[in-house]
Order: structure tokens, then C-alpha cells, then sequence
């Protein structure tokens, strides 16, 4: 990921910010080893997965172990109007994590804790630091399963901010319907605590749901209470493949439109196939697939499949493969979630610039068949998939990035995709976020009013712009 | 609903703002007979169906035809500083329409058209005057339905502002979950837009989420985008009695626990099936009794009910009756959803008191068997109804209004069930809103520092404090 960046030109520029040396000696004095100024430790805050990668490393980090640390720093940073960037496993595809205007990274891994489970209520509280893979695997023998998966192993803290999704959304929905309660270091260092454990409320504004998505820059949450599934009875994977995009797109829409309760309906270009196929030693059929997944009790997992599989059939969807063992759905899924780094790996010393549209089901087609046309055109080589059951896909445009060119080809791409999303009624971003990358997508999509309300919330819960600065929209 | 209030002493006391003539003047040359001052408009708008009645009517109504008859109404209001409050159909409980600080009534019952169904996408747009019930006779040919039921036939706008739920509410979530997207008429008068017809996105803070619940003082709702769901190709029905509450109450928790996915699942206690068998000329064994709703294919509706009878027999459950045609089931949840004026009819000249605590599914026996216990033993009467499956329920304490005492009594049971409630993780309200009576419950349960935090946001988006002021908290 230490490639140069690509979009270097799309950041807003703003000043950084000076960070004083009696911030940084009150933090050692206060943290001792758990703040470093090692550069080596600050540059690896200063970055994620995102394209940017030439803006400079916070000043300093601090290895918070409780919510009294991540209060005491912000506090702290907040006397000197430093600002702070929360920092959980660094998985963020939208900068959120870059020190745009300098300030100190707030690391939260080490609160990795899983403090409450409630498994009569289906219900789990974390700290923020918690993966979600770490959260399954402590949880497995309660039966229950937290199913919301972006692919990377994020941690919790960071999937609410960003307010993440992925494969199961179609079924399990969003972190914006799987958080119940959050706890939240305030920009002046306060405590507070938004919702409860009762599955829903009607108790004065929804804090909860705006602090989740916020990245960040209106608090640093410390605490996450999440809502959990029992484990189905029964789970079948296949996959199917099609002589087209349009026939499983067209597959896809109908298994959305007949309100079947699919949890996981993925779509694979045949390129992805390709690169899949060689990185993770497959031999999938070479062609546009959907990898579904299906859960309940057997009888209704056999029904759903095989009604689907009439659907499939129906539009020329063929090679229907089950996986119904354990072990052949984690080979499939794992081989899914490579799908980027299969991507990355296919044009040696390429660099992947990811898109992130969603629109309502039924301008998928359009959205995407015009958009594939587009970027055949053009010559760059990507990869397509897409969570398609919500109407959201991820072009990966694998560019030089030696290359202007191919860079500005890239980004115009992307600029025509999101204008043809929103255009559709959909949206610039379905899970990533707006990070320092779609600020103007922002404002297209939502309008100046809209964003200026967000600016005015902001304004009012942090006066001295220091959580996170530089974010979302410029302040 | 004209009875004396019984709740008067819980509300906080705030001076009227003075309605100067030359707002009433302009109103009225801007709006000509659409905007009225006649006492029976005014004092039909001044109350809702809450227990307060004896705060004085707003000074005028406008009767708003569009987004463009809201922003003026509201412009010109805020030009002088004077307070709106939003009007459906009159059927908060919590006192939200009432003009405690006076000001004027935007009445949006005529803003009542389905703008837009998308039955492909699963969504629709509406104004914010359609009920729920129109909005389902208007769809009704596209094979959808929109479950949110909070009993009254309430209007959208209302049911967003309040956050309201209901009987569906276990298997489709809140008008949290099911808003999509929202125009609103700023406290400035401007028009904004919030979400797209995406079903997912993380483009910036949720306004929308922001919005639904605000109860109409952050802004007033003029569209709203919704999900829908495709009617389910089997319905079925049933009612089961019991031996006691706890018994009811744990085979809906074993209900819940084992992931099954009903529709509906309502408890309905001896009080009120005999309330209800006089008032709806039912003869309902008159036993704390579950009133079940399942939905899914026939297969899947079968598998359901045969499992949710096996996990009632173990509790005793008894005289399963099952209602498969509409005309069964319209009959059984009319009923269902006349128990309040049943209760209402049960003791001539009563008022009912609405409980509204929500806790964990986990929790719910001991929160409700020692409720019951303690109003059992304060000699008021009283009937109990529930949305169990989510945890929320309901007691309608039936008061004499003229009896300080009872309502005293009333009151101090209210506040000894929500001090549970909060004890045992769970809200002051599932769905009814904070309105005017429930101010001191927020603070317990979510801490000043939360309060503080909305308090904030309202100061930012409404800094003449004119959207609905007195409600959710004091500025």
C-alpha cells in the first residue's frame, strides 16, 4: 500500500495544523510508552488503503487502553486545538485515516475487549478495537453470529464510523440498523452514551445513527452495543454463472423483487473470475458469476434455492455449483474477498482506485451495463463486483500510477459512474464512506442544504474542528 | 379526548411567545382561507390524543398544499419569531401538537398524495399527510404493502417525526429502519434534502435518521421515501391463551430467541380481552392470551406456526385458534387495535394513562411480572397490551380525572415501571416519542451529557428556537 498516490489531486488542500511541543510532553508524561513519536509508528497511522499517501504522519500516537484514555487525549488535544484521528486496524479505502491537517492519531486496538454478551437478547457490547472476525470467533458457542462483513477485517469501531456494510447487507442490513448503542468521547472529552439495549426507542434524537457514519469527526467512539442473528440452521452457498453481466444482473433484480430472503448475492465479473482464479488457485468458469449464499431452517433454504435457481435458469444462468460444507463456503468467500488483492496482483505494480455506487434495484442494469461499456472503452484495465442484491458494485480501475493518463482516466471514469448513480437516484458512496475523496460528490448528491446542515451540526459539537478535520466536507 | 387533563402537573411550564397581528395579517393575506383563526379550527389543532388539554390553542392554522406552503408558513413565522408545530392527523399521545409556547399549526393533512411508487425498487414516496392505511389502499394493486401499524390510521409525516413502530415491528423494524429519504422545511424556511432511493449509502451524517423522531423540532417533514415489501404469498393468523402472563411472555421470548421470524407476536392480558370481548362483542377466552401473525411462503408459514405451537404447548399455551382468511384476521386485530378504546369504555368517564417502556427481550418477564404486580396492588384498574416481541409494552392505567389521587397513583406507578426499565437496559418509550411528558425520563435514561449533545443541535439548526418548541427537552 505504499505505492504513490493517485488522486493526489482530488484532496482538498488546508493548512496543517501546528502541533505544539507541550502537547506532545504532556501526552508522554501523561501516556509514558503508550505515545510514540517513532516515525516509523506515526506512518503507519498516517495511512490506509485509500490512494493517498504523500500527506504527513500525525505527530504522534497514542495507544488508548480505555475510554478514560481516549478522553484524557482528546481533552488534552482539545486544550491545545490539536486535532485527533481515531485509528482502529487502518482498513479505510477514503483517507478517513490521514493526518490531512495534522494533529495525533488516537490508536483504539489495544481496547479489543468483548465486555458484554447478551445471548438471550442477540445482543453484544464491544470496545471499539474488537474485529469482526474476532467478535465471531468469540462469540461461536453462544450460537449467534454477527454478520455484517466489508470484507477487510475491520474493527468495529471503524465499520460504525464509516458506517461499512458489505456481502450480507441484502439480509442483515447496514451498521446503521446493527448498532444500538454507542459510547462517545466528545470533542471537549466528554463521556457520552447514546441509546440502550432495547431494540428500538423513541427516545429523543437518534444520536446513535448520527455518530454512526460520521468518520469520526464528531467523536470518538468507545464503545459499541450491536445487534446479533442466530446462526442459521441451515446454510448452502452456490455459485452460477451467465453468458453476460446483464443476465445476472437481470437474475439478481428478480430474486430482490420476489422479496426472497437471499443473504448474500454477489456479483463477479469475468475478469474478476480471471484474477480470482489465479490468485487463489481456482478454476471457476471464466464468466460473469453470482455467488449466493442462502440461511434458515433446511426446508426454506432448499425452497429459496430452488426457486432461484429457476430464475437463473430462466436468464441463461448455468453451472450452478453447491457448497454446502463449511469449508467450501469459507474457500469461495475467502476467494471473494481477495477479489482486490487478485486485482492488484494481476497488473504487477498497478494500483487499484475503487468506486462505490448504489442505486435502487431497478436502474441496476443501467447503472452498470453503461458504465462497463465506459470503461471497455477506455482501455484500463479493471475488475467488477458488487453486493448487487442493494444495488452497490465496486469497479477496481487497476491504473499505472506512473501514469497521468491513466490516472485522469480513472478518475473520469468514476466522475461519469457517480453522476450516472445519482442521476438514477442512488448514491455516491454504499459503504466506504466520503473520506477526503468524495467531498463533491457529496454535495451532488445531497445538495448544498443538506451539507450545510451537516456543517452547522458539526460546528455545534466541535467548535474548535479537531475530530478528525478535513473529513465529510471542509468545516 | 376532551376530559380535564390528567398530567397537567408533569408539564414543563414555559412562558407563550407572543403571536404578534402582523404575522396573523400576512398569513392570512398570503394564504387567504388556508389559513384560519376560528376557535374551533385552533382549538381542534391545540390538542392531540394525550392527556393534556388545557394549554391554550395556537394562534392560527395553515392548512399547507405544498413544500413551497410550508417554507413560507415557516419563513414568515420566523421573521417573527414565532413557533410552528407541525399537524397530521392529530394522534400523538405525548402531547407534540400542543402550543405550549404558542405559535401557529402547519397543518399538512392535505399534503396527501402518493408522489412515486417504485414497486420494482420496493420504495414509494408520499407527502407527509398520507395515513398508513391510504397509503396501503393506494399500492394495494402493486402486490406491496407497508407494514409500520402503530394502531391509529396516523399520517406518515407523523409517524416519521415520532419514530413510531407497532404491531410489525418485530419482523420489520421501525420508521427508523423503513424511511429512506425525507424533504424538510428548515427552521429558516429552506427546503433540504435527505437520503436517495439507494437502500444503502454512507454519504455523510444520516440526516435522515436525524430527522425521523426529532418530533417536528428540527423541521418540518414534507416527503418521505419509504420501503416496502412484497405481501407475503401465505398470511396466517392465531391466538393462544394462557394460564398466566409469564407464561405468554416466555414463549415469546423463547420466540424470539430461537430466530423465528413472526410477523407479529402481541401480548394482550385478562383485563383486556375482557374489555375487548364486551367492546368488540368477541367471546376471547378471558386468559392472558398471545395474538401471533406469520408471513412467508406456505411452507415457511407452516414451519413457523408448528414450531411457535410446540414452544407454547410447553408453556401450557392452550386454544390455539388460527385465523387464515383476511376477513379472521381484520377481525382479530381490529379488535386488537381497539383495546385502548375498549379500555376507555370499560369504566365510564375514565382517561388511560399510556405506559410505553421498551427493555430486552431478556428482561421482559421480570419487568413486566413486577409491574403488574404493584399495579395489581394499587386498586387502579388497568389493562395490558404489548408489542412483547420487541420488549415493548403498554399499560393503560384507567384514571377518574376527577380523583387527584388516582392520578397520582397512575403517575407513580409510571415512574416506578420506567425506573425498571431503565434498570434493566431498556427506554422510557418504544414509540410514542418524548413529547411533554416524558423530558425527565430522557435525562435518566440516556444522561445529561447526551441531552446536552441534542441540545446543541437544536440550538444549531433552530436558533430562534421556533420548530416545535417545548418538546423532547427545554432549550
Amino acid at each position: 500500500m505504499n505505492a504513490p498516490s493517485t488522486a493526489q489531486h482530488l484532496m482538498p488542500v488546508v493548512a496543517q495544523r501546528e502541533v505544539p511541543q507541550a502537547l506532545l510532553d504532556a501526552l508522554k508524561a501523561h501516556f509514558g510508552d503508550r505515545c510514540s513519536t517513532a516515525l516509523v509508528v506515526r506512518e503507519q497511522h498516517g495511512r490506509d488503503e485509500s490512494a493517498y499517501t504523500t500527506v504527513p504522519p500525525p505527530a504522534a500516537v497514542v495507544f488508548a487502553e480505555s475510554t478514560a484514555d481516549v478522553s484524557q487525549a482528546v481533552a488534552m488535544a482539545a486544550a491545545h486545538d490539536v486535532p485527533v484521528i481515531p485509528f482502529g486496524v487502518g482498513s479505510s479505502l477514503e483517507g478517513h485515516l490521514l493526518a490531512v491537517q495534522g494533529g495525533i492519531s488516537i490508536d483504539v486496538g489495544r481496547m479489543n475487549k468483548v465486555l458484554a454478551i447478551n445471548a438471550e437478547d442477540l445482543t453484544v457490547t464491544v470496545q471499539p478495537g474488537v474485529t469482526r472476525k474476532q467478535l465471531n470467533e468469540e462469540i461461536k458457542s453462544t450460537g449467534l453470529f454477527f454478520p455484517i462483513d466489508p470484507g477487510a477485517d475491520a474493527s468495529i469501531g471503524g465499520m460504525s464510523a464509516t458506517r461499512a456494510s458489505g456481502t450480507n447487507a441484502v439480509r442483515y442490513g447496514t451498521m446503521r440498523e446493527n448498532v444500538l448503542g454507542l459510547e462517545v468521547v466528545t470533542a471537549s472529552g466528554e463521556v457520552i452514551r447514546t441509546g440502550t439495549r432495547a431494540r428500538k426507542s423513541s427516545a429523543g434524537y437518534d444520536l446513535t445513527r448520527l455518530m454512526v457514519g460520521s468518520e469520526g469527526t464528531l467523536g470518538v467512539i468507545t464503545e459499541v452495543t450491536l445487534k446479533l442473528y442466530p446462526l442459521p440452521e441451515a446454510v448452502s452457498a452456490a455459485t452460477c454463472s451467465f453468458p453476460s453481466i446483464e443476465a445476472a444482473v437481470r437474475t439478481t433484480i428478480q430474486i430482490i423483487q420476489m422479496g426472497i430472503p437471499i443473504a448474500r448475492v454477489e456479483l463477479i465479473d469475468a475478469n474478476a473470475v480471471r484474477m480470482v482464479n489465479n490468485y487463489s488457485k481456482l478454476s471457476l468458469p471464466e464468466q460473469p458469476m453470482l455467488l449466493m449464499e442462502f440461511h434458515g431452517s433446511p426446508a426454506s433454504v432448499k425452497e429459496q434455492a430452488e426457486t432461484v435457481q429457476e430464475i437463473a435458469a430462466d436468464h441463461a444462468g448455468h453451472a450452478f455449483e453447491w457448497a454446502t460444507t463449511p469449508e467450501e463456503r469459507t474457500r469461495l468467500w475467502t476467494a471473494r474477498h481477495n477479489t482486490y488483492f487478485a486485482g492488484i496482483q494481476s497488473r504487477p505494480g498497478c494500483r487499484a482506485i475503487s468506486t462505490d455506487t448504489c442505486v435502487p434495484i431497478s436502474r441496476l442494469a443501467d447503472c452498470l451495463l453503461e458504465s462497463v461499456a465506459e470503461v471497455d472503452a477506455s482501455g484500463i484495465p479493471y475488475f467488477l463486483v458488487g453486493h448487487v442484491g442493494d444495488g452497490n458494485f465496486h469497479f477496481g480501475y487497476l491504473i499505472d500510477p506512473e501514469s497521468e493518463k491513466e490516472r485522469a482516466t480513472a478518475e473520469e471514469l468514476n466522475h461519469k459512474l457517480v453522476a450516472r448513480a445519482l442521476a438514477l437516484e442512488g448514491t455516491c458512496t454504499g459503504e466506504h464512506g466520503i473520506g477526503l475523496h468524495k467531498m463533491d460528490f457529496l454535495v451532488a448528491e445531497t445538495g448544498a442544504g443538506a451539507v450545510n446542515m451537516m456543517r452547522s451540526i458539526k460546528h455545534a459539537l466541535d467548535p474548535k474542528n479537531i475530530m478528525n478535520p478535513g473529513k465529510v466536507f471542509l468545516y
